[in-house]
């Protein structure tokens, strides 16, 4: 009885990615893993799916660095630090060797670079498209974890980075003559796309936000209604001003070429930065540790009251509404 | 702002089923979870798939619990307890809703049944078929999860249950008219399509399996295959006799009408049995647990030598071989 193709085939390509001690070199059913004492383990699990999250032709490489990087970006937001992950993954009984090896590579790369190791998993052939379920773990202490029901009146609204980058790189990856509408570089043009392509996480941000934030998470679906679901959580009304929303030089061409593209940046997802709200007190310390982090952080808002919404003022200082203030799969 | 759809749907089909206080009521991006002190986690994920190992046309309450039980099955085998579940689901834009309802329903029955509260996950739509991860995470004292290399020369080898049902109740689903070929009465056509459609995971007996088994696994994709796969993480040969596989009537019939359905017996899968192996002395508690637990085992065969392979032996002593000894998805 000699070793199946899949064996084989999880040998070859991902084993190398399991140093791990409770990952048992992959030769069984299950790893092991347990937080140090007094610490909680956060876990979190963001499937990406061929032709909904990333496109049949990008680099496999990047699309193994976008499977653990959505989930390190959720770490981030709960204030864990990565402690490894599971990884399933369903692909296409002819899948080309050249794509594993690629996609193993550079899910390998982040997992040296973020310390977080592959565990175990599964691989299945699937008829449908490339899924790659990524379920990655963190520790803090206990009880530490951030959530998203924290916000209270009176606290700021701050994002890292900038935002509505990745939606119109989508964008511009379904209709690249929006290139030329827009009036974009090249070196613009390609900001936008890799921002879609890869997400940078802000794990090197999740300490600070574990100390400083009262409630955090990440930008996956847009920042109107993301920002709407943490003020539901947390029962609290906050508004935020559309012209304190940082954006990229890139996206500012578009606004200025294009306005009305405001919607997308608002509500168009994908840009795994950071949304916290932080106390009066608070900020200063966040400041200064996102600025050793090399993480730039913007304040955008307040929240104001009690409620449940989130509410984005124009430079009129009106709200703004959008038909669909957030990406929903459903 | 409102909710989403995706809101909606997670808050109608799921919340309900979240009620470990670490789901947050799924109102957040991650779950919290900590093994008790001086325990581990063990964790496994085993996706299923529409098309691949379950068919569209299944109920989908049974659906719902052959996502949970695969993994079940996994935590059985390392003799961990359940402690809890992330489900990632992605289904197709036009889902029924009533197919979501019922996969909801069973999947809620049995994190009830077995002790396993969903904890968290994630909802997307795919171009392709249904898929649905769940991430499952037990419990045990630290360091003692039961692996796959743990096989010594001399112990026995058992398996619980019966083996082959599930092989030939897919042949049946796939060939309905081989129960006439096979001449199986109603009763056992049902009870072969009833042991593909719902595994039965035997977490009865995982703390036993800790207790007593020097190695053990649960046989997924075929007794044969599998068991080379514990030789190999072992360095064991094992020797098992194909007459004493435990099986039912439904397979003992089957194999009076067609002798050489013998092969997907042994090498089909989904059998969802536990197979391990134990030293002379603890056979006769393992059995006694096993009895209060009202879960058949039976001993097959012997781990004989040092070695990487399983080898199987017909009746008149001769090792058999198989073009394809296990389940293979690649």
């Amino acid at each position: 009885m000699n070793e199946s193709g899949e064996d084989r085939f999880i040998a070859r390509y991902f084993r190398p990615l399991a140093r791990h001690p409770g990952a048992f070199g992959l030769l069984d059913d299950a790893a092991v893993l347990a937080p140090p004492q007094g610490h909680d383990l956060v876990l979190t699990t963001d499937p990406i799916i061929c032709g909904v999250h990333f496109f049949a032709d990008d680099p496999p490489d990047a699309v193994g660095r976008k499977a653990l990087r959505v989930n390190l970006s959720d770490l981030a937001a709960k204030g864990a630090a990565p402690a490894g992950f599971l990884l399933a993954l369903a692909v296409p009984q002819d899948i080309d060797p050249a794509w594993v090896e690629g996609f193993a590579s550079g899910l390998g790369a982040d997992a040296e670079r973020y310390g977080c190791p592959l565990l175990g998993g599964d691989t299945d052939c699937t008829p449908g498209p490339i899924t790659i379920a990524v379920t990655a773990f963190g520790t803090l202490p206990r009880g530490r974890m951030v959530s998203r029901n924290g916000a209270k009146v009176g606290d700021h609204v701050l994002v890292t980075g900038t935002i509505g980058d990745a939606a119109l790189g989508l964008d511009l990856r379904r209709s690249p003559e929006n290139a030329g509408r827009w009036r974009l570089n090249a070196e613009q043009a390609e900001h936008l796309k890799s921002r879609y392509l890869l997400p940078q996480p802000r794990n090197a941000l999740a300490h600070a936000v574990r100390e400083h934030a009262s409630a955090a998470m990440d930008i996956s679906d847009g920042l109107a209604g993301d920002l709407g679901k943490l003020c539901r959580a947390s029962g609290v009304r906050a508004e935020i001003e559309a012209r304190r929303v940082p954006v990229s030089g890139a996206v500012a061409a578009v606004l200025a070429a294009e306005p009305a593209r405001l919607e997308t940046v608002l509500t168009g997802g994908d840009d795994y930065e950071l949304l916290c709200t932080v106390g009066e007190g608070e900020i200063a310390p966040l400041r200064n540790a996102a600025e050793s982090a090399g993480v730039s952080i913007t304040e955008i808002g307040r929240v104001t009251a009690t409620g449940r919404e989130a509410v984005i003022l124009d430079v009129a200082g009106r709200p703004m509404s959008f038909p669909r203030p957030s990406f929903s799969h459903l």
